[in-house]
């Protein structure tokens, strides 16, 4: 069933200890929309400038993304310049040009309306609430968020956090959203206030999924946490995206399941890690543009390997 | 089969968020020994001073570890004062005093001369290589150090390395062990020093096993990573000695296994995963020398549970 997912379509500059990209397509809903697509419709609501051409909006169409809602304004597409030193776990952001992003009105296109799934990537939490706000009928609404939101909007996020099926973030935001540093206190105080769910990502750890009293699996017991490998990666080109690559497998993967079970969920986190570890083998979008569902799928076979105990050497 | 382990009988001074002890039974080889105890029959060889009383040797006799080799000295045990605060996940360095562990020269009674197993515990790596050498019959040596040894004994430490079957060290010893930050990188390198694996251990993320090409499973290809979760843990009482419980669970297992394969060495990995859960549930040894052997299998179950995609929920 079809994703709806809102968030940005950008240009990232970024240096890494491989090299050096200048204005390469990016953005979390960019990122988020390529990796989803290998399981599901993705429909795509972002703003744009008059520098994204026709061969950005290529990128899109290629993997059948849905593009109606990028909306075209005059002046120049977000920018994001950053930078990773050392063993690329953190990005410095060297600066940010929001642009046209600025003034970004989320507007949902008729053909939009009737679709099931819908993902908030990082943006504005204000923006977020109006958005889920308009999309009545969905059956699940998946969200992201940052460290400049929950520091400086936490009032805003909070409206956001009650509406959520799965919240998706990483060690240090949990953190700071809960204000708690041992990680089960953490996810407990972080589902106390209202999501379903909570996918806590640890960089090249994996991630762990948490559950809420109020769990969309309709069992009368809280299911316990699951933890999720990340493939030991020898080389790390570029890990922009690699969180929001992470949040299109996992949810892709959930859309394009009839139920949601214990076990489909798990699955998700795996194929979110699959993703992830794609993203990150070249610069900007290029990995996520070229992946085959054979690869996928034979990844997640290697991450089923890695982590059971009963796997084939 | 019996594990000879030879390291630290200690007593320890620690201060947590969650209290405080003086004193208490502590030591890399006493963890390791009352973890492994319950898998496999262990004999120590450690040093202790006048205040090693009866009722510290109880706790080991308890639990049917042999002792004969530790040996006692005139003066005060070895004594570590230290402290951890926030997340828990580093400790801080109050005090060592050496004491009798300063001219600590291991002596093996002829009665451990027929242990197939050896466990080279965190201490000088002269002394780890004096005993590697004494033992010609071991089917097996795995060993620990730590960033000081790596940091000033280089020479001597790469004597042992070249002597081991598996090397279990932590995150950032492999990374200083290495001199590389990407960790499949500083496995790779490590295992070019010697050890034909290495187990890196992650503290509350789980823990990595890598393979060299000297692998010992006699497979002509080498086997890919492993990784094995940790237990999400809403309280650590006392990190101390994690590690080493985790080494104990580990080898004890593999001692306990008539045939070593990638199987049973991925079951190894997750009973030093749960040996070291329980350990952090109370100061010193408490919950080590309690554990009975159906709670160690039930959260070996846990374990499966929490990482393997068709577990029940």
């Amino acid at each position: 069933m079809a994703i709806l997912v809102v968030g940005s379509v950008a240009f990232d500059s970024i240096e890494t200890p491989h090299g050096k990209v200048d204005h390469c397509l990016g953005g979390a809903a960019t990122h988020f929309a390529l990796a989803a697509s290998y399981f599901t419709d993705v429909r795509v609501i972002a703003v744009v400038g008059e520098d994204f051409l026709p061969k950005h909006e290529a990128v899109f169409s290629a993997r059948g993304i849905d593009t109606r809602g990028i909306e075209r304004a005059a002046g120049l597409s977000f920018h994001w310049t950053g930078a990773y030193e050392g063993n690329l776990s953190e990005a410095q952001t060297l600066g940010t040009d929001l642009n046209v992003f600025e003034r970004f009105e989320p507007k949902i296109p008729d053909a939009y309306k009737d679709s099931e799934y819908l993902f908030l990537a990082n943006i504005d939490p204000v923006l977020q609430a109006r958005v889920r706000r308009q999309m009545t009928n969905v059956r699940m609404v998946c969200g992201d968020t940052m460290n400049y939101w929950i520091k400086d909007h936490a009032a805003n996020l909070a409206v956001v956090l009650r509406e959520l099926d799965v919240l998706l973030i990483n060690d240090g935001e949990a953190r700071m959203l809960s204000g708690k540093t041992n990680s089960v206190l953490a996810a407990e105080a972080v589902l106390a206030m209202g999501p379903k769910s909570l996918v806590v990502k640890h960089g090249e750890y994996g991630a762990t999924a948490f559950f809420g009293e109020r769990s969309f699996f309709g069992a009368a017991s809280v299911p316990r946490p699951f933890r999720a490998p990340a493939l030991p990666l020898s080389e790390v080109v570029d890990p922009t995206g690699a969180g929001d690559s992470f949040a299109g497998g996992f949810y892709g993967y959930l859309a394009s399941q009839p139920e949601l079970t214990p076990a489909v969920f798990r699955r998700a986190m795996f194929y979110g890690g699959v993703m992830g570890s794609f993203a990150v083998e070249c610069f900007g979008t290029e990995r996520l543009q070229a992946v085959t569902r054979e690869e996928i799928d034979a990844r997640f076979e290697l991450f089923r390997e890695i982590s059971h105990l009963d796997s084939a050497v």
